[in-house]
């Protein structure tokens, strides 16, 4: 067809085909696939449904977006640019895939405004969306007034075959189906075509019959190419139920347009090369040279930009009115939206001493958290099944569920990958939410994608862990954490905290909330077993990281570095070491994340490089110690899966005792 | 009702009750409420169809039971120690949960025979089953003759509602339902609770339906407490349907027939306590003692060991007649049983010099794995969706897909977590099958918890990772591995394998294959970009995990340890700082788990104690590197997030340069 022949919508969809085909040409790298295929639909929810505004990417009651097959990046590009986003710009199509370009090869929130959500491992956005729609729900559950709905948008989501047939997708569909998130609406690109190639090789199940057993709303766009009246349409339909989310399946041609090359596994994810590039331009009738946009489609498309000023300034109306009818919750949402935390919050930690009887830290946790879910409304969360295990229960607050979203305490079911998703989600959603997500410390594998992804997206996530070493006893290996912790700690940007006792559990939540308010994610270990409230212990100490909490005159003969339960065995040895004549030191060392993020020299005022014998001692593997131990120093740690036994037994059969932490003491001490 | 109108059968089935109401009461830890629910299913299963030598429970064509409810172990324990074995007393019983026991928290396939694999972990079990069933179905494909059939057991497994939240199961059901695995049979015990209560509270979803749009048959016994009749009915309906896997929703009552706690969580994962045990003992007609079960349902399981070696012994003549008739088969099938490796085939394995061109190790992965391919006909499996990209495709050696069960390619699609707890209940099926499973190397964050199970449960699985590091390029921080390779080093029992070259990589799969038989697991990282073949590698070093590829004179200056692409650049700093005078060491370190295992004398030959200037480089995070380089060393390494640029740029801007490393290394020189 000619151009002459496209009607507007042709040609604005065809823009989004093209900027995506020539940004990959250029970068010969990317995805073409999707882009092309999922144009029309993108085209019709962009232009006819979405309300958002180009020029304040971050307008609180825009409807989210999540381009959950992230992989298909420069159809987001591709709509930024031509809706009027400031953030992406024709030379930053350009750049598409390049060093220190706002288009990355993935969507990445936070380098390009209008992204909402980090996506490219499959399934996550459609996990993330669920949380950007649990945060909807709970805050217009919360905030709105029959007369005054200040929170009041849907999200939407596209996603593909390969986010279906990942089990994250399928836990997410089926709690989002639980709660009934009515405006959630999620179009599915089906088109048949993955890596491998066919979905045939490895995908044959009905995926429609699937969501309707999650209890969503399930509709079918035949002809997702040509049929924009049937996406508008469905859309409309899905908008139309409000106690189910929806999925639209909309069947499509996977590379739309490319004669040769269309409908194959050869378009998912590689340029098309030079000939097709050509051979698609003649075939969509598309005579502009690369990255020329038409000015008939930009003056289309870029009405956005109106209707965006527009929808916000309404927006703003109805707050305003709202303001003044409900001027409490009103400053309480601005509060909420500012990201700005109570003033005297971290007041209501509380602080221990010895004479305190000893708890497990997962009980000095659930007090903690209930504290501050007194003081800080944005606190949600629940566990993946385990309330009662996690101890992570906010009392008196109630359960999110269906028609009870203004409630904070989440069931997610046995689901801990989409539990971490959905925690990300409703972080990134932008309103103040703090979640926080909870499971035994070894169910980290279950999520640690999402983990990840929190860090790196700058979601401030938290992460409530319990059972926390082979102390976890009777269930055996498959539930005690080993490698755990090392795992942990590895990851960029996340900050890992085992607290000892009751004070340091203090710490660690105060680090926790904070974080979470500088787009930060921090994971907690607890103990399942009871602890000591040790001396020297103290909120401050844990924001260091490491700190001493025992000391000797002058330079220490020896430091014992303990963590969490195994702290108190180290004070223990220390006592009869200090009974014996020797110098020492000990060091808790809470978070080595935060301690490595210290200056030299208060790195050195704990460790110093002089003192060189140094026995760590941790319920977990050594793996990592060694940069704190240095070379003449050693371990008490379990480098085996654990045992099933009572805790204390394993405990004490794998070397956590008192005794051999003074043997291994004084082993070094020659 | 008192125990004389008590039916033989349920005779037997409170007998599996109370061992396990007995055993958990004595341990005060553990789980009767699954037990307690499901045991008429298991009986009924037990007694009426599964096929099992208890003299013998390694018999190769017993039908496979796989408690994927983990945590109701002692319905297994009890089934095990009714039925004859000799792994399970009923002094085991009494000490459940303790140090040492044949009888742990949850059921591990290396402590106790008669325990398939490992589970607890929710949702493994049932992946572990399809891929037990993919044994069945490949070996059967492949060695049965139309006259005698040596291949033929089932697979049954029992899952709860925990196992059915969890993704991995879903995506495990879904590549079962479509291979159309017909002898994989799942009992879902629909109990309605989970530990937080009624599964009311987040798990509403219509499972019967979900299953059916897998393409699985669904039954329901809708009384699954007393309807033994229709439990057998349903087995015998699920038996008869061949083409598809079955799953028979069995409604039961969690903690049936505790008079106070039965359908509560309260019964979930806890003891029951003196007072409610007697009266479930009262309610339940259950007169004997503690422990002790009576003569007569003792008589009637003990047949199970008379039906055993009848089954066995009938299988033996039906393998008899078959050697007779097919002795070349025969022999490889006693060859594959046996886990003996064919003489001679880690001859295949290619060596490279320098002057052989440089390739991805990928790429020498591919051809490594083709070549032995041809000569392992034990080796079966492929990649989660990105076969050419990981380059793990056995060429000649077809897809596996229904009807087609004796290739030995598998899709799994993108289903990473599924993918391997499938590989490790192929590699548990103890018939000498070497599974694969591949996908990009920051994918295992989706597959972690099954890595660690391989590890844990002596499973002989192989993990094929590409993409090894920000050098995968253009996809960006999501696709980019960071921290993944220390925290694969970091698991127990795990050998990590970076290979530096082609060599390296022949070096890493004879590992793989021999560990393999081991039964112990093998991770391998390959590179997606070029490396050259280096002077000085080879398969021997490999097997060491570090020895010197390029050495001076005397005691060295300094020591260079690369792993992997970043060993070349060693290789060139070494030469242009030996060109200045100075005396340079270079380690390939491809594995440190492995170099862990060397002997001191080793170890101290490499990385001699007194040469303290050590530069480790590797494109991936400096975490756990400190053992290697001591108090005085440095690393080449990146503890951020990549960037979305060309693995060319990526590695130049993060450091990954000979420059850097020369700077790094004249730094430390001083």
């Amino acid at each position: 067809m000619a151009v002459a022949t496209q009607s507007i919508q042709e040609l604005c969809i065809n823009s989004i085909r093209f900027l995506a085909v020539d940004a990959i040409e250029k970068s010969k790298s990317g995805h073409p696939g999707l882009p092309m295929g999922a144009a029309p639909m993108a085209f019709v929810l962009w232009d006819k449904f979405m309300r958002y505004n180009p020029k304040n990417p971050k307008w609180f009651n825009r409807d989210r977006f999540v381009l959950s097959a992230g992989h298909g990046s420069m159809l987001q590009y591709a709509l930024l640019y031509l809706t009027g986003y400031d953030s992406v710009t024709i030379d930053d199509i350009k750049q598409f895939r390049q060093w220190g370009a706002k288009t990355p090869g993935h969507p990445e929130n936070f380098v390009t405004d209008g992204v909402e959500v980090t996506t490219g491992p499959l399934g996550q956005g459609i996990a993330n969306a669920v949380g950007l729609a649990v945060a909807e729900a709970h805050l217009a559950a919360k905030f709105n007034k029959p007369d005054a709905k200040i929170v009041d948008h849907y999200t939407y989501v596209i996603l593909g075959d390969g986010c279906n047939m990942e089990g994250i997708s399928g836990e997410a569909a089926s709690i989002a189906g639980h709660w009934g998130l009515g405006k959630l609406i999620a179009l599915y690109d089906d088109n048949h075509i993955s890596i491998d190639g066919s979905t045939d090789v490895a995908f044959t199940e009905d995926v429609s019959k699937r969501f309707e057993s999650y209890g969503w709303q399930v509709l079918h766009v035949k002809d997702g190419n040509t049929d924009l009246e049937g996406i508008a349409k469905a859309i409309e339909a899905a908008k139309a139920v409000t106690d189910k989310p929806t999925m639209i399946k909309v069947t499509t041609t996977i590379g739309y347009g490319s004669p040769n090359k269309q409908n194959t596994a050869g378009i998912h994810g590689a340029a098309l090369g030079g000939d097709e590039t050509a051979a698609t331009r003649k075939n969509l009738g598309w005579e502009y040279e690369p990255f020329v946009i038409p000015q008939d489609a930009l003056n289309h498309t870029r009405k956005a930009v109106e209707r965006g000023a527009a929808s916000e300034s309404e927006w703003n109306k109805t707050f305003a009115d709202y303001k003044a009818k409900y001027p409490t919750e009103a400053a309480e949402f601005e509060r909420f939206v500012s990201g700005k935390l109570p003033d005297g919050w971290d007041k209501v930690l509380p602080t221990y001493t010895p004479a305190d009887a000893a708890l497990p830290t997962r009980k000095h946790s659930e007090i903690s958290l209930n504290k501050l879910g007194a003081v800080l409304p944005e606190l949600i969360g629940g566990s993946a099944d385990l309330t009662h295990s996690n101890l992570t229960e906010l009392k008196g607050f109630g359960d999110f569920q269906k028609g009870q979203f203004q409630n904070r305490n989440i069931h997610f079911g046995v689901r801990e990958h989409a539990m971490g998703a959905i925690c990300n989600g409703m972080a990134l959603h932008g309103s103040g939410l703090i979640p926080y997500g909870a499971t035994f410390l070894i169910f980290t594998d279950y999520m640690r994608a999402a983990i990840r992804l929190a860090a790196l997206s700058e979601a401030g996530s938290i992460w409530v862990m319990t059972h926390d070493s082979i102390g976890q006893g009777e269930d055996g290996p498959t539930h005690q954490p080993i490698e755990t912790l090392a795992s942990l700690r590895a990851i960029p940007d996340l900050t890992v905290i085992r607290p000892a006792d009751g004070n340091e559990t203090s710490g660690a939540y105060k680090i926790a909330i904070e974080k979470s308010k500088e787009n930060a994610s921090t994971l907690l270990a607890f103990t399942r077993q009871n602890v000591p409230n040790l001396a020297g212990t103290s909120i401050a100490g844990v924001a260091k990281g490491g700190y001493t909490i025992v000391d000797c005159q002058g330079t220490p003969d020896i430091i014992l570095i303990g963590t969490g339960s195994e702290l108190s065995l180290c004070v223990s040895a220390a006592e009869k070491l200090t009974a014996e004549g020797k110098k020492v030191r000990v060091v808790s060392m809470p978070s080595s994340t935060l301690f490595d993020t210290q200056d030299a020299a208060y790195k050195e005022s704990i460790l110093p490089k002089a003192v060189t014998k140094r026995l760590s001692v941790e319920a977990a593997s050594s793996f990592g110690w060694h940069k704190y131990i240095g070379s003449e120093g050693d371990t008490v740690s379990i480098d085996t899966f654990g045992a099933s036994a009572p805790g204390g037994i394993c405990l004490e059969k794998f070397g956590f005792t008192v005794d051999n932490v003074l043997a291994k003491a004084k082993a070094l001490l020659g």
